[in-house]
C-alpha cells in the first residue's frame, strides 16, 4: 500500500506553452527585476523540478498517506522518509525559487514559481505544505517586520532550519476570524505575553526543523472587537536568542492533532499558547492592530496557493486516468458491441471515456491558464517601472479579481476532476493501488481552508466586483470582448466564440443584477447567488483562455509538420476549447437566468421545515 | 476516532409521508400477498428498525471504518464488534423482511423493505453489505434453483448461518462481464469442477458465518463466447452434505483483500476457485447457459439496492449537516455583517448555508420518492391479479425504466450531497470526528459497482428507452403530462410546474434525438450523451415527484394547525419542490440543447492530442 513508487505525472509541454507561447514570459526576462532570468533557465528549471518531483517527493506521497503523522510526548513526528526530502528540497532551492533575492530566494517570476509549486504540490501535497507555509510566513516577516526580525528569523526559514505557520483559526472563530479571543498582554520589555488556543494549524509542529515560527493573530488586551482589533505576533516554539539560536521552550503546546480524510502527512495541530503564562511573542513590525492587513498578504498568497494545489492533483489525476485509459482493455468498440468475439478495445476507444478525458483536460488546462494569467499579471507589476502606474493599477486589479476565482473554482474543479478520474479507473480507482483516490481525499480540503469557497464567492461579489468603482471587472470583461471581436468569424472557432459571447453577456448582466441588489439593500440575495456567480465568471474566464490558446494553436498548426509532436499538442488545444465552449460555456446564460429569478425559497423555508428531527 | 457513538439520523416523518400519503401503501395492505400486513405493522417496523439502526449498527459504523478487515491465514476477520450485531440482525428479522414468506422472509411490501434497507445501510453501509448480498444470493437460488437446492441452502442463508456472494468480475472482465474466463468442467456426477479467479467480491470471505455460498458466473467448457455462454454455479466455501452440514474445504482460496477508500469493513476479496483442481460447484437449476438471465435478477435487485445505499448515506449526511448548522455559531447575520459586536448567529441563519441545506433536502427527499415510486410499482405487480395483465405490464415497464435512474442518479447525487454536507461542517467536516467524511468515502463506490453509472446510462438509452416499442418511456412521460395538466394553474406551484413542463418537453425531444441517431446508425452519439440524458431524465422524475408531494402537502396544510409539527413538514415539501424546480429543473432544457448540438470533439481529438506524455 505504501510502496515508494512515483505516480506523479505532468505535461511539461503545456507548461512551456503557457510560459513561452501564451503568456510570453520572455518579454519580461533579462530585465529588472528578472535580469538574472532567461528562457533557458526557466525551461531548465521545469525539467529539474519535474525530476525532483518524480524522484524525491512523488514516491513519498502514498507513504505519507499510509503512515500519517503521530503525536509523541507532545511533539509531532512526520513520516521518517520526509526528513531527507526536506533537506534535499532546501538544498535544491525549489521551495524559495520565487522569493525575492534580498530575502534569500531566487527571485523567479511568479508564473514560473506557480508551475514549480504545481509540481511540488502535485507530487506530494501533504509534504509541500510544510515549506509552503514556512515561506509564506517568512515573506510576511520580510515585508512587515523590523530589520532585526528580518535578520533573526528569515534566513533560517529560508534554508529549512526553522518552520513557519499561520495561526488564525480558533474553536469558535473559523470563517469569522474577527471572533478570535487569543489575547496578547503587553510586557514591560515591549514584548507580549500570548494566551489562547488555535486550531487547524498546518505544520503546527513537526520534527524536520529545530524550531517553528508561529505567526499568531491575537487581540491586545483592551483592543476593539472584530478584525480591526487584531495584531500579528511572531511566536517561536522555542525562544530565539539575539544570535538566532533556539533555546528554551516558549510555552507552546500541542495537545492533539487531527485525524483527517486526506493530506494525512501534513500535521494539523491544536496549538496552545501560554497555558503556563510563559509564552512570549513579539509584534510583527512596530505598529499594533495591523494584524489583518499583515495576515491578508499571507492569505492572498495562500489562496492562490490553494488554487495551485487543486490544479496540481487534478493535473496528475487526469494524466493517470489518461494513461490507464490507453492501457486498460475492456469491451469491444461501439461499432462491434454486439459481437462477443470482436477484439477487446482499450477503454480510450469508448466515447464516454473520451468525453470524460476531454472534460478533465479542458478543466485542468483551462484552470492552469487562469493561474498563469494571474501570475503573469503579478510579473507585469514587478517588471513595470513607476511611470506605468495606470498599467500597474490594471494588473493589480486583475490579480485581486482573479484570486477568489483561482482559489474557489480551482479547488472545486480539482475535486470534480479527481472524482472523474476515479470513474475512469472503475473499481480500481477506489483502491489505494492507484493514486486517484488519495488525490480526491487530499483535494477535498482545498474548498474549505484559507476561506471556504462560499467565503471566496462573497469576497468576489461583495468586495472585488465593486473595487476601484467596478473598473477591475470592467477591464476583465473588456479584455474578453476584444477577443470576441477579433475572433467571432474565426474559421474553426466561430461557433465556440459565439458561446463565449453569450456567456460574456450573461456574466455582465449578472454583475448589474448584483449591483441592483446592493443598491436596493437586498443583501440576502448576495450569498444566495454568489457561489453560482463565481462559477459562471470562472467558466467565462476559463473558456476565454482556452479559446485564446486554441486560436494561437491553430495559427501555429500551419507551420508544424503532422509528424511533429507539437501538431497533436496544438490539435488538443483546439478540441479542448471547443468542448468546453459547447458543453460548459453554453450553460452560463441559463445560470444567469436562474440568478435573475431571485429565488428566495432557501430563506422562505422555516427552520423547522427542513426536517422533523 | 472509533468510539461506538451512533451518528445515524433519519426523518421518520418523511418515510410515513411516502408510504401512507404519497404512495398510499394502505391500498395494497391486508390483501394477498400482503394479507398479514397492516398500516400499524408498517409504522411499527419503521420505529423498531430505526432503533436498531441507532443502537446496534449505527455505533459500529466509525468502528468498522477505523478497524477495517484483516486477512489472517487465508481467512477474513471483520471487526470483532460485528459478530454480535450480525446475530442480532438475523434474530430481529430485519434483513429478510422483504423476502417471500415461502423462503423464510416476512413478505413485506417492497416499499417498506426499501425504507428498512435505507436505515440499515445508512447506519452502517459496510456492515449491511454482508446480509444484503446474502439475501440477494438466496433469492436467486429460491427463484431458479432446484427443490433440493432451495431446501439445502436457502434456510441457512436466511438465518445468518451461511453468507452469500455474487462472483462476476474477473481481472480483465469488469464492465465487460462476457469476457469472463472462469471455466466449469462437467463431472460424471452431474456437478462441475470450477476453475478461475474472481475479484472485487464483496463478502467473499468473513468470519461471521460457518460457510459462504458463492454464486459464480463461469463458462462451461466449450460454451460460446460472450455473455450467452455463461452459466451460474453454486460454489460453497466448504462442501455441504445432503443434511446441510458444512464439511471439508472446497478449494476456494482468498489470496488477498483490497485496501479501499471507503466501506472498509466490507471485505472486498480476490477469490480463487479450484487452484488445486478440487473446487466443486453445481449448476443453479438444471439448464446450462442461463447464467446471465439468472444473474440479472440479482443485478437488478442489487442496482436498486445501490440507489438505496446512496440515498441512505446522503440522508444521514443531510440531517447531520442540518443539526450542525442549527448548533454551530459563526459570524453575525447578513444584516449586521459589518458590526463586529453583533451577536454570533447559528450558521443556519446564513443564506448560503440555507441554500445548501435546501439543495440537499430536495435531492435526498426527491430521490427517496423516486425509489419508493419504483418500489410501489413492484408492490402493485405483486398485488394485482393475473386478470390485470395490462397494468402489470405498465408497472413492470416503469420498474425497468427507473432502475438505471435509481442506481446512477441516486449514487451520483448521494456523493454530491455528502460533499456538500462536508462543506456545511467546514474544516470539521474533513475530520473523522464527524460522520460526513466517511459517508463521502463510502459513497464513492456506489457510482462504480453493480455496473458503472456510464453503463447504467447506456442501459437506459440503449435498452430501456426502446423497450416495449417505447411504451414504457411514453407511459412515464404521459404520467408527468397528466400532473402538469392538472397543476399548471396551481396557486402556489404554477411557476414551478412551468419549469417541469419545459423539462418534460426537453426530455421528450432528446428521446426523439436518440431515436434519430439509432436509426441513422450514429452509434457514437449514444455513449457521448447518455450520461447527460440520464441526469436530465432523473431530474425530471425527481422534480415531478417533489412537486407531486408539494401539491399534496399544500392541500393538507389547510387542515393542520400551525402549531402541529406537520405544518412545518408540509411547508418543507413546498419549498423543496419550488427550489428544485427553479434551480435544477430549469437547466434541463439547456442540457437538451447541448445534446442536440451533437458535439463530436471527444471523438475528433486524436489520442496523442490528449497529452504529450
Amino acid at each position: 500500500m505504501a510502496q515508494p513508487i512515483n505516480r506523479y505525472k505532468a505535461d511539461l509541454r503545456d507548461f512551456r506553452f503557457l510560459l513561452f507561447e501564451h503568456f510570453k514570459i520572455q518579454d519580461i526576462l533579462g530585465k529588472p527585476p528578472f535580469q538574472e532570468w532567461g528562457e533557458e533557465e526557466c525551461s531548465m528549471i521545469l525539467d529539474e523540478v519535474y525530476r525532483f518531483a518524480c524522484e524525491v517527493t512523488g514516491p513519498l506521497n502514498p507513504v505519507g498517506d499510509a503512515v500519517g503523522c503521530r503525536l509523541e510526548n507532545g511533539e509531532v513526528k512526520v513520516p521518517a522518509e520526509f526528513h531527507k526530502a526536506w533537506q534535499q528540497l532546501w538544498e535544491a532551492g525549489w521551495a524559495s525559487i520565487g522569493a525575492p533575492v534580498e530575502m534569500g530566494g531566487q527571485g523567479a517570476p511568479s508564473s514560473l514559481q506557480a508551475i514549480v509549486s504545481e509540481m511540488l504540490s502535485g507530487s506530494n501535497t501533504a509534504f509541500n505544505m510544510y515549506p509552503g507555509l514556512t515561506l509564506g510566513a517568512a515573506e510576511v516577516i520580510q515585508h512587515f517586520g523590523t530589520e532585526r526580525q528580518k535578520k533573526l528569523y528569515v534566513p533560517k526559514m529560508m534554508d529549512g532550519t526553522f518552520g513557519g505557520t499561520m495561526c488564525l483559526t480558533e474553536p469558535h472563530a473559523g470563517s469569522d476570524v474577527g471572533a478570535a479571543t487569543t489575547t496578547a498582554y503587553r510586557r514591560e520589555d515591549g514584548k507580549y505575553l500570548i494566551k489562547g488556543t488555535k486550531i487547524f494549524i498546518s505544520g503546527g509542529d513537526h520534527d524536520m526543523v529545530e524550531n517553528i515560527i508561529h505567526l499568531v493573530l491575537a487581540r491586545i488586551e483592551g483592543a476593539e472587537p472584530g478584525t480591526k482589533g487584531l495584531s500579528l505576533f511572531i511566536v517561536p516554539k522555542r525562544r530565539v536568542d539575539e544570535d538566532g539560536n533556539s533555546g528554551e521552550a516558549n510555552d507552546v503546546a500541542i495537545p492533539s492533532i487531527e485525524h483527517k480524510m486526506g493530506i494525512k502527512a501534513s500535521a494539523t495541530c491544536v496549538v496552545q499558547f501560554g497555558d503556563d503564562d510563559a509564552c512570549i511573542g513579539e509584534l510583527v513590525g512596530e505598529v499594533e492592530h495591523q494584524g489583518m492587513t499583515q495576515m491578508f498578504m499571507l492569505m492572498n498568497f495562500a489562496r492562490i496557493g490553494v488554487g495551485i494545489q487543486g490544479l496540481s492533483v487534478a493535473g496528475s489525476a487526469y494524466l493517470n486516468a489518461l494513461d490507464y485509459a490507453k492501457e486498460r482493455k475492456q469491451g469491444s468498440s461501439i461499432e462491434h458491441f454486439k459481437d462477443p468475439s470482436a477484439p477487446r478495445a482499450e477503454i480510450i476507444r469508448h466515447p464516454n471515456i473520451r468525453k470524460d478525458l476531454l472534460d478533465m483536460k479542458a478543466r485542468v488546462e483551462g484552470i492552469r491558464a487562469l493561474i498563469i494569467k494571474l501570475s503573469s499579471h503579478q510579473d507585469r507589476i514587478q517588471a513595470l517601472g513607476p511611470e506605468h502606474q495606470d498599467l500597474i493599477t490594471y494588473h493589480q486589479g486583475q490579480v485581486n479579481l482573479l484570486t477568489p476565482l483561482v482559489k474557489a473554482y480551482g479547488s472545486d474543479q480539482a475535486f470534480h476532476v479527481c472524482e472523474r478520474a476515479i470513474q475512469t479507473f472503475g473499481g480500481h480507482g477506489y483502491l489505494a493501488d492507484h493514486p486517484v483516490e488519495q488525490y480526491m481525499r487530499d483535494a477535498k480540503i482545498f474548498s474549505i481552508y484559507e476561506g471556504t469557497n462560499a467565503i471566496q464567492s462573497m469576497d468576489l461579489v461583495g468586495r472585488k466586483l465593486g473595487q476601484a468603482g467596478g473598473n477591475n471587472v470592467r477591464a476583465f470583461l473588456g479584455d474578453i470582448q476584444k477577443f470576441i471581436d477579433a475572433n467571432k468569424e474565426h474559421p474553426d472557432l466561430a461557433e465556440a466564440v459565439a458561446n463565449l459571447a453569450r456567456a460574456h453577456g450573461a456574466v455582465g448582466q449578472t454583475v448589474m443584477q448584483f449591483l441592483g441588489w446592493f443598491q436596493g439593500g437586498k443583501m440576502a440575495f448576495i450569498p444566495l447567488n454568489s457561489e453560482r456567480f463565481l462559477e459562471m465568471m470562472s467558466e467565462l474566464a476559463v473558456g476565454w483562455l482556452l479559446l485564446e490558446q486554441a486560436a494561437l494553436a491553430i495559427e501555429k498548426l500551419g507551420s508544424v509538420s503532422e509528424s511533429h509532436p507539437d501538431h497533436a499538442f496544438y490539435l488538443g488545444k483546439k478540441y479542448a476549447a471547443i468542448y468546453f465552449a459547447k458543453n460548459v460555456l453554453s450553460l452560463v446564460p441559463s445560470k444567469a437566468k436562474i440568478i435573475a429569478t431571485a429565488d428566495t425559497s432557501p430563506n422562505d423555508i422555516p427552520d423547522e421545515a427542513f426536517a422533523t428531527v
